[in-house]
């Protein structure tokens, strides 16, 4: 899936990243790909397929004169609410986030879609007494257009002279003003950033915990939350117990000096505990929070997920399970108790971290005179402190990045042979696939749209063994369409999948034991010279990153340049990262690693860790070309370990035929063919036995050696 | 000459920054290299040269036992003055710098070498009432140990366990303690984070402006301050007259809302007036400080250094003379009439900082009560403001990196002409210096010591037209002694070049129209399969940074991997930056691009830089191999443009032939092996004209094609 990672979710996402940003050390982004839910639909139109067709935007000075219906009753509505007794706000903003910064949401969270009509997957809704804003990227433009009713301003971020929302909400409003938001809805570290700029013009903002403001207009039509049952992630997958990872995990507490943590990513709490949900598409995981102590663990959930096989796995574990709403109590139990509590505040959200830091100021207060010595004030100092004596008397926030994220990244071995199990079926879904797709279009002439090829797709997948869901909404584009990177295909506008014309597919899917991604390109006829440059260009850089070894803890962005390279040469690049963490049978897109042109994520890649290689090029208009498969980070047992250091390279995972016949050869050297060569053997011995008949066949043709010239 | 350069210079780098820290923005760094002054003797000693040769250092333990002759009357004279009226300091730290953070300083500012009779490039002494402590790096252990007195004691920086300077005077000084230093010697930046550090133990850090304690017991015999006439640079060789480079200049300052600008980065002044020094060695440079304000220039500078011709340079550009202890005066002078002063801290040095900040100080005191409003507080917030209204009342210091550091990195084309001329006759001058060394060891089977190698190197370049000095002490590194990155050899102690081992010759030439930078390894009898095989893989990473092609604005450190892949593929690698930037008839260090492994320099490579590629690799005890060229940064023309950026990439300044026989040609790409030929062929175009004889015959042996073979 395309290496598309926005640094920050929310408000801040739109202020400091462009839509293409990779980037962050885990714990300070939220992922975000392309749109997702099925009542979503996009309005990007190519005109014609003829490769003259253009993606047609209404100039903006059109919105101007589209007519207004009478006044937005859903926004006339939310107004009312900003004079509910205690509240009094002069502004609300409606993010797209749910509770625990996920990627994927479920229906019941996409407030903003709601209220605002705009249904793409990044977007902030602003509502003031008398305006509304959305803001949204580049990406998103044309759909928010074509979706926000008369009274809205669509905010084109990143656009020269385009305000971020607080500075907006600081030039609109008159000094003094309150700005509500959905504490559960922002993070700690942003809904701080916010406070803070909105400071600057003495504006406040306001945490509303009594209910989101959006869900008392969406009423009874407000989407239930999701309540499928949790199952257990079997250990011959998971490789290691819940016990032995709380235990790793209680080391880390005492280490920091902490004695109890909150976990509050999805992804995270289903890796401890060996469990795996259904509450949200291509993700497996399920609503819920969990706090570890030293002694006890508390898992927060609706009790109606916890099936009998469950209760069973957690009672062995010593996992208590508590209802979903009841973890704000138990945080404050904890300050009553006087905890010194971990908390990540770049994906915890601000009301759980309030309420800490509410109960330790009543701690204090409640404490005889001389005790109060010890004031808050002082304990804040402690906050990033490197060491904590943990006998301290009372309560402490530690404001660190979670140690589960890396402790997740770094798979076991189990793990690493689920991964590649699941991609070796995954790989014969692909060759039935493409075999099915080759014969159609080459043989029978027949075409077929995107939504058609990737529903087809989803048919062969489905009949793997331990198929559970897509790991993302597939991108199937076709000529144009491949260039627009986060495309999504939808029935009534999508183009077709025909021989005229490159046809990039990046797709993936979640397996009991595994989770996969992957992207090719083809021509199913005759491609230009232009495009089997550009493609030979984008194999290189591939090859170049795939061949790459490196001392162990190299951040990922020094890489980078090794899969640009060849595009460089010409002139040509792309405007996303590189390659993104994928979770072991978990979200396909995870941190703390990465590999991209940013160079703020400085996390080491290390041992066992899983990341994408996907370099690509896209011509606006025209064509789009990726080329993706997953690896593993593994020691290489070089000759020398100059410093002491293990140099460490890739092992591949996915092993899916690269269309030979896109290839310019006299562009590439011969230790690229060899690669080239070598990795077609490789997919033929370990994919072969998997598949028959025309499949087997396909497979055999399209993983034939290319000649070696003889300079290059 | 090696890429080694300090993040900071003095007390601070080392703290933060190991021996082979490469690094920062230009104006934060000053760079270090080799010893330097005649006078210094290297104690480092390669016991014997048949390959089982150590380097041997006394244990630490030993030192203690070492019979003090009685207490040092160097110490107990500088401690007397400790007690000077007005004083009254527990401890005086006496660093390496100059006043100007120079990288090669005059004999006069050779304070630290003097006190401690260490007379290593880098160190710093701090002295006590009864303790005196030296800190160096691991370059110089074995030679403090054998330099230092009983009474010192060495502090090996970078060791575990080893403190910092500032760590150890807050340990062994009683709290509220006085620590004294000559404002001159510490940058501004230096300063504020040593006094910040201090202040955490309640200690004081005291300017001493009344002359630096060390010259007091120096007395007559300092050395005298340089007076070595300045010379006219001519504009056929500086490209732009100096009233051009001061106009752009004031803009810059305009857009800043400065009103003047001090200079003290000595290379910068002297780009900026196009004048030349002598008062250093290697750097032609003098010592001086410039004002620019915003209708007149004003140099700073001993006016027995001026000749009548730079006289008539200087009215013509309208710049006054004035002395250079008058510096001080003048800024004073700048704050009472109100200027807006742009400082850069990182190199400015904390007197001139300290003069300016104090004068505001008065000016807003002798204020009427109501003016005072605009407090200084108010002020210091101004500090790094983006924009200032210039016409704000009174003085303002504004702290930004000189804008003169970009703009001489930037050559314009009469600088890289010159560039290329000097670079020629240099290639020359180095096939006279190969044919002889080749001609004496291989043929008439004599040997040479490392030091009379280097003497007969500086024979033949000083016969080049324009040549005027080394461009830095040569390093003359015999097998071992090739390892140690920093080596210098000396008479007494040096290995002799034979034809048994690689010899490394890192040197330059400072020309009239130009400055060089070259390294080469070689063997003059038959290489081992091991000195082959890092051979022929630095010379890959050498090939593929010098082949590569990138976005304008890059990072230099995003193309530092390309330079060192070749070796990780084995698992190694080496401890220093892969290139520095290099002046034009200046300083062979400069900023502020450059191209690490450290990921601290944003400055992005544009066209007309100039930087050093210089991979290499270090066989502790054994052997040492670097290839460095000097390139230019150039527009490469790319037949696309994507993101409407110019893709850059190196034109090559250095043509002295690689020892083919030193590669071993099985593991080079046929693309390696035509770089190769073709560079060969274009040494042999370009320095062919300019040799006769056996050095023709030689330079064409030596630039003959190597075959290329079929698969690689």
């Amino acid at each position: 899936m395309e290496a598309v990672i926005w640094k920050r979710p929310c408000v801040l996402a739109l202020k400091s990243c462009g839509p293409f940003a990779t980037c962050g050390s885990r714990g300070t982004f939220g992922f975000r790909n392309g749109g997702r839910a099925p009542q979503r639909t996009f309005i990007l139109r190519v005109i014609n397929s003829t490769g003259s067709g253009a993606v047609v935007a209404r100039p903006s000075s059109a919105r101007k004169y589209k007519k207004s219906e009478g006044v937005d009753r859903k926004l006339a509505a939310l107004r009312q609410l900003f004079h509910k007794p205690g509240l009094q706000m002069d502004a609300y903003i409606i993010p797209s986030q749910d509770p625990h910064q996920s990627e994927f949401i479920a229906e019941c969270f996409m407030r903003r879609a709601f209220i605002s009509g705009f249904t793409g997957s990044a977007g902030t809704a602003v509502v003031t007494k008398d305006k509304a804003s959305l803001w949204t990227d580049g990406r998103y433009f044309l759909q928010a257009e074509n979706q926000l009713g008369p009274d809205w301003m669509l905010m084109r971020a990143g656009t020269p002279g385009v305000p971020t929302v607080s500075e907006w909400l600081t030039d609109v409003l008159s000094p003094g003003s309150k700005v509500g938001i959905d504490p559960f809805l922002f993070s700690s570290d942003a809904a701080e950033e916010l406070k803070h700029t909105l400071s600057t013009k003495d504006h406040k903002l306001i945490y509303v915990y009594d209910g989101n403001l959006v869900d008392e207009i969406w009423k009874e039509d407000r989407p239930k939350p999701p309540a499928a049952p949790v199952r257990v992630h079997d250990i011959k997958y998971a490789g290691l117990d819940v016990s032995s990872k709380i235990s790793s995990l209680r080391q880390n507490l005492v280490e920091a000096g902490a004695t109890s943590i909150v976990i509050s990513m999805l992804d995270e709490i289903a890796w401890l505990l060996n469990l795996r949900g259904n509450d949200v598409a291509h993700s497996p995981v399920a609503y819920a929070y969990l706090i570890v102590e030293l002694d006890s663990t508390t898992l927060f959930i609706d009790p109606s997920k916890i099936t009998p096989e469950v209760t069973v796995h957690l009672r062995n574990s010593n996992v208590t399970v508590k209802p979903y709403e009841s973890l704000l109590l138990e945080v404050e139990r904890l300050a009553n108790c006087g905890a010194k509590l971990w908390l990540d505040t770049s994906c915890t959200n601000v009301a759980i971290v309030d309420a800490f830091h509410s109960a330790c100021n009543k701690y204090f207060e409640n404490l005889p005179k001389r005790s109060k010595q010890k004031s808050i004030k002082e304990r804040n100092k402690l906050l990033n402190a490197k060491s904590i004596d943990s006998e301290m008397e009372g309560p402490l926030a530690i404001h660190k990045a979670s140690p589960v994220a890396i402790a997740k990244a770094i798979k076991n071995g189990a793990e690493l042979d689920g991964m590649r199990q699941a991609h070796l079926r995954d790989a014969a879904a692909l060759a039935e696939f493409w075999t099915w797709l080759e014969t159609k279009v080459v043989q029978d002439k027949t075409t077929f749209t995107e939504v058609e090829v990737a529903d087809k797709l989803l048919e062969f997948r489905s009949k793997q063994a331990g198929f559970l869901d897509t790991s993302f909404d597939t991108i199937s584009g076709s000529g144009a369409n491949g260039a627009i990177i986060h495309y999504r295909a939808e029935p009534d506008t999508c183009d077709i999948v025909d021989d005229k014309k490159l046809y990039l597919l990046d797709s993936g899917g979640q397996y009991v034991d595994g989770t996969t991604d992957v992207t090719r390109t083809v021509h199913l006829g005759e491609p230009s010279s232009r495009e089997m440059e550009c493609f030979t260009r984008v194999l290189q850089g591939h090859i170049a990153l795939d061949q790459a070894i490196f001392p162990e803890n190299t951040p990922g962005f020094v890489l980078d340049v090794l899969a640009r390279s060849s595009l460089w040469k010409i002139g040509l690049d792309y405007c996303h990262g590189t390659g993104h963490g994928v979770g072991a049978s978990l979200n396909v897109h995870e941190g703390p690693q990465g590999i991209s042109y940013r160079y703020e994520n400085m996390t080491g890649l290390q041992e066992g860790m899983i990341v994408s290689n996907e370099p690509g090029y896209y011509e606006d208009r025209s064509f789009g070309i990726r080329i993706e498969n997953l690896v593993i980070v593994r020691d290489m047992e070089t000759a020398n370990r100059f410093g002491g250091n293990s140099y460490l390279g890739f092992e591949r995972l996915t092993f899916v035929p690269i269309q030979s016949k896109l290839l310019d050869l006299s562009l590439m050297s011969p230790a690229e063919i060899e690669w080239l060569n070598n990795y077609h053997s490789e997919v033929w011995e370990k994919v072969s036995p998997l598949v028959q008949g025309d499949v087997h066949e396909w497979l055999w043709k399209n993983t034939r050696p290319v000649p070696v010239h003889s300079t290059a």
